[in-house]
């Protein structure tokens, strides 16, 4: 088993966060997709959408988008269980999820690709207009995340998920657009610490 | 409980079909988001995403997100699993649930919301170039669907599942920006037919 990935793209990272804390060792392929490594045919194989992280298992099965990979191994390894329990929790875990994935990352990753010199040869042609419009929607993704946190120690609630793993990588990926936390967002500054402080932030 | 919703839009229809294949019967209040009302306060309230469909349950509890509305009746009512069963199926449904989702879906929205007149309450401002830059990348994954369903009855394999529902959506709402399942693609169309064929296609 195996994961090919790109150590400085957030989507593997996610992936890699989620393995820590689930303790799950997997061995990891680096490819470089500032070369174009993705859309090589040996790659395009293994994921015909040309992105990166891809989980291949012994058998040679490809599997492919980041929730998809984590979800595996919330199935092989339910505990902790990152995904929630039960019907409202595991609702509510990926409705947050996808509010950072499609609300907040997707903005930040869009504003990356169609507005810096290093999203040029990820995103042919770049619409710098639109990429700008996209900062101001991540900041409001934020205010909202600060909101939940005023009430809420993590993200989805009371506890630990996917949701805090996909919000805290999407805040640190926004420094590359130069989106900071707002000061006044003092919830989210106290998550951002508290989930940055745990060790498999650094994985 | 109720699902408020605007009936025309692709994602509130994905739950009723959802819906519909699980057998599950729920009142539905309408919201026109061309008129904006989606702005509200009332609905911000429920939604601080400002996006339908948005199931609100009987102690005013709401979940939004698409996915995560179907997660909590496929929890809540586990049969037919639309989700799969097991590490491997769910891994790989997820997988194209979202292939689906994020190249098929949101390149056809995208495209939609820049570059047709019907998109520009919903997207301001409107960036056409960018919009336009999105047919292609729809095309593409119609592609990769039409290889996939060669070999394969569903899209995600031999079991009917919500990546199904989402795909054929997507497929429908192309129309609205005049992209058709082009001739040569010959198992999607054969797929499109047999799941267009479903009585929860009409829900």
């Amino acid at each position: 088993m195996k994961i090919i990935e790109t150590k400085s793209a957030p989507n593997p990272r996610r992936v890699r966060m989620f393995l820590a804390e689930k303790g799950i060792a997997v061995a990891y392929e680096e490819i470089d997709i500032m070369k174009g490594q993705h859309r090589e045919a040996a790659f395009t194989k293994a994921n015909p959408m040309q992105r990166v992280p891809v989980l291949v298992l012994d058998d040679g099965t490809a599997i492919s988008e980041t929730v998809a990979i984590c979800r595996y191994f919330e199935e092989t390894k339910p505990e902790p269980a990152l995904f929630g329990t039960g019907a409202l929790e595991r609702a509510t875990i990926e409705m947050w999820n996808r509010r950072m994935e499609l609300g907040l990352l997707m903005h930040v990753a869009a504003a990356f690709r169609h507005t810096h010199p290093g999203g040029a040869a990820l995103e042919v042609p770049q619409f710098k207009e639109f990429g700008e419009a996209n900062k101001p929607r991540a900041l409001e993704v934020m205010k909202v995340m600060d909101q939940q946190l005023a009430a809420t120690k993590f993200i989805a609630g009371d506890t630990f998920s996917i949701a805090d793993i996909t919000g805290v990588i999407a805040v640190d990926f926004a420094r590359v657009i130069k989106l900071r936390i707002p000061e006044e967002l003092k919830h989210l500054a106290r998550w951002h610490a508290e989930i940055s402080a745990r060790p498999s932030a650094k994985a």
